[in-house]
């Protein structure tokens, strides 16, 4: 593994533990009441994950001069409420009506384990405590970002669009449309979010959104690839469901191998977009996205 | 009828139109993509309604001093994220695995109309766009307040103790306090938001919110009677579907003759929030509640 991927890999592993830390003191506990609401909450956010988007969040933050240290940061509930909100999604993607899955990060989906009923308001609960600790994050332009990233012209257009495309042929342009809507639109989000919390100036923002659009698209198209290939242990859900669904995907379009270049000239581009001979985190992150497992 | 219930009417209808026209502008068009989830967003919204939650903010933003005439003022944005969250509420209400209503308003419920995973999509997207709206509203204390209101103490607490209760007995304290959750909590929010919008000072919103906690309760409670003896003509919705799904109702819990003792007890207490010889919109519209029939 290259050094700046090995790189990658332990700042994701060390921040996935701040992370986790501070979901875990901004949820509510699960001996208050509604319990069943908090018990459905708690198991579907702590359930693992990557926390790729608080992550990024961070990454920005600090490339943008952010400090991250500290008790109760605005960053810490920005980063937590987006990582609530993309499993929100995933719980209410995963319901019977909509994708019907049983298995997320290798566990039950929380319809399954807590019935419908519980799965729509966690889902709920988690969208609403998204925008609280954003809000808390003392931004209303922060609000407004996660507001519009995960709307109709974000990541609610792009899961219609998904479920309407399923069992239809798709264009290359249809397919990148849905996924920078559906995955890209979030990712996008925490990056400016990070650095419009740390007070970066306007072009900053905007060469940090160039990079969040093109590592979320390769994210989904790797995401997709894996969806064929990866190892159903490491994913923590069946491979090959996709296809099963007759879902619309970027290797389904294009080709696997299209698609592996696609995903890596994105990669190459998101890295670009910084300084050459500048050597950062969020550089290392694009590469270590480009070479996931899971 | 008594003449303040006459005025309160009257303000009543001619801020419908105002509301309305706000909605309106504020919600995304029908014919832009994705059009089926923005059609079942306007369907649900544009049902009609009495917007009273919307309407009571606006009442006390004036009551405090606050300005509602011109165009985009920030409590135009409030009052409208208000009734969208309140449909939102609605339209996950309805669903199969929740209440399983088919009627709404006159109409077929969101999911009987568009099917059900457009229905929780839609009630996803007026989730999200009302705390666009909110935060656009320029006050993060806002965006707090309504996720407090909705949240798991809130609104969906309520929610999820009402399909607890269901088919169980409970106390007059218990009936209370999901009455107080479910319905009190986003009637008190509108309140509190129009007067921090209009800038009060903290004792005018405790005494505000003392108003809106008063009505909050007594509005459910008159909900209640109305299922069991009301039109269902004039509610656009069945009557007796309470008892039939087993419902936990403050009538049900003290009798009828009692429960209407009761929300009288509660609009004179609101009331009497003000001064003695004070003659104001807000205790007109705590006595039009109180004998409201639809």
């Amino acid at each position: 593994m290259p050094a700046d991927v090995v790189e990658a890999k332990a700042y994701l592993d060390s921040s996935k533990v701040l992370v986790d830390r501070w979901l875990e003191s901004y949820l509510p506990a699960d001996h208050l009441e509604p319990r069943s609401l908090h018990q459905a909450i708690r198991y579907s956010v702590m359930a693992g994950g990557k926390r790729l988007r608080p992550i990024l969040a961070l990454a920005t933050h600090e490339y943008c001069g952010g400090d991250i240290e500290g008790i109760d940061r605005p960053i810490h509930f920005a980063a937590s409420a987006l990582e609530m909100v993309h499993t929100y999604s995933l719980i209410h993607d995963d319901l019977p009506c909509m994708d019907d899955d049983d298995l997320r990060r290798g566990m039950p989906t929380c319809h399954i384990k807590f019935g419908e009923a519980v799965a729509v308001l966690a889902g709920d609960a988690l969208h609403d405590i998204a925008f609280g600790l954003m809000a808390r994050a003392g931004s209303t332009r922060a609000v407004e970002e996660l507001a519009v990233a995960i709307g109709t012209e974000g990541m609610l257009g792009g899961q219609m669009a998904d479920i309407e495309a399923e069992g239809h042929e798709v264009s290359r342009d249809e397919i990148i449309e849905i996924h920078r809507r559906k995955t890209g639109a979030l990712i996008r989000c925490s990056v400016r979010v990070g650095a419009i919390l740390a007070g970066a100036d306007q072009p900053m923002i905007e060469r940090l959104t160039e990079y969040g659009e093109k590592i979320g698209l390769a994210f989904q198209i790797i995401d997709d690839i894996l969806d064929i290939e990866g190892d159903q242990k490491l994913l923590g859900k069946k491979v090959g469901s996709d296809s099963k669904k007759e879902k619309a995907t970027y290797p389904g379009v294009v080709g696997i191998e299209q698609a592996r270049q696609d995903a890596a000239l994105l990669i190459n581009e998101a890295v670009a977009v910084f300084d050459k001979y500048e050597e950062n985190r969020l550089k290392h992150l694009a590469k270590y996205i480009a070479q996931r497992k899971h």
